[in-house]
């Protein structure tokens, strides 16, 4: 199996948790999409992935992206352990969860939005920043809300799917220093979450494309 | 069944006709997001949706959000005719497709987005037009990819998933004067489910909160 990635993508980091709760081997390719790509580069892998966005999970001959895609495939074709409960209900409460921040946080904080806000809006810095964190702010406190009270996990004593989206999550937003004081529970499921080796060796700082000093 | 919508809203337009392909009745509760609704209207709705975002299913005691997590749940609870196909490949590719606007294509061209471009960064109309156009582009021309050259339906013989999603996609592509031409598939897609009558129910002008006009 491969995943085409990149160390620091938040979508790339939840298909890595999941891979590595399967217990799946797989190779890291990296995609560089901060670099001045080459057309070469960049054809070769939209015939992968016609969104030009990473993830892309290459098993066999099955190519997919869009990482709950992937997720949802991993979970289906290698069932044990489950990354989702086994109720109807509970099922679509982990992907309320995984969808408030897949569908309606992270994609408008992407880097293809804030190049687009730089370069075609010309929003400086502090626009930029402001923009990020607003949607962060309204992502964030809703899913306070949807995770369960008590925890360890986003859904009670499993963890899943809406933990391997809040922790990359999380993850992005401490790199922006997005304040998470109203976000205690959110925390907490991240901190049970640090202490699983599956969600240790997903982290971006341990992926191969990674610089040394993890900037 | 209660679904909280808005006739206009891509996300609720969808489930709509995944209610209509399954032939469950449900009841239209409107949720006018246009209008400067009361503090007390707004704290209701939240109560049943943290991102304060339509839709919402209300289904017996069960509270769903997220269009994608509704229709999966509609899905797995009532699974005639189902909306996703057998294999775990092809549901990876139904809902490759459905994440590719779902998650990276409406959500960035929804109204408090908008709403933000205007009020917090002044993009003037031709500005958000262009915006708006511009992720339009890139996420029709994935999907253009993704679906099945053959047809009818965006993954062959059964409607789904996919198809539902695309659908109110175009819905709101031409609403905003978007040339389809570089979509063909596409827009054979939608003109074959624009035959069942599961997808003439759902359109937004046959809704009971849209105005008499239309506009």
């Amino acid at each position: 199996m491969r995943l085409y990635g990149y160390w620091r993508s938040t979508a790339a980091y939840r298909v890595r948790i999941a891979l590595q709760l399967k217990g799946l081997s797989f190779e890291s390719q990296a995609v560089d999409l901060r670099a001045a790509a080459s057309a070469q580069h960049r054809a070769a892998y939209a015939a992968l992935n016609p969104q030009h966005l990473v993830p892309t999970l290459v098993d066999g001959d099955t190519v997919i992206g869009q990482s709950l895609a992937i997720i949802e495939y991993l979970d289906e074709r290698y069932p044990q352990p489950p990354l989702l409960p086994g109720g109807a209900v509970e099922r679509a409460r982990a992907r309320q969860i995984a969808l408030a921040i897949g569908a309606d946080l992270h994609p408008l904080n992407n880097l293809r939005v804030l190049n687009y806000l730089e370069n075609t809006l010309g929003a400086d810095a502090a626009a930029r920043r402001a923009w990020y964190h607003h949607w962060l702010r309204l992502g964030l406190d809703a899913c306070e809300r949807l995770v369960d009270e008590r925890g360890p996990f986003a859904l009670g004593e499993a963890v899943g799917l809406a933990d391997l989206c809040i922790v990359p999550q999380l993850y992005n937003a401490r790199r922006y220093d997005f304040a998470l004081d109203a976000c205690p529970r959110l925390c907490r499921i991240d901190a049970a979450c640090a202490g699983l080796d599956a969600f240790a060796r997903a982290v971006p700082e341990r992926q191969p494309d990674a610089p040394a000093g993890g900037a």
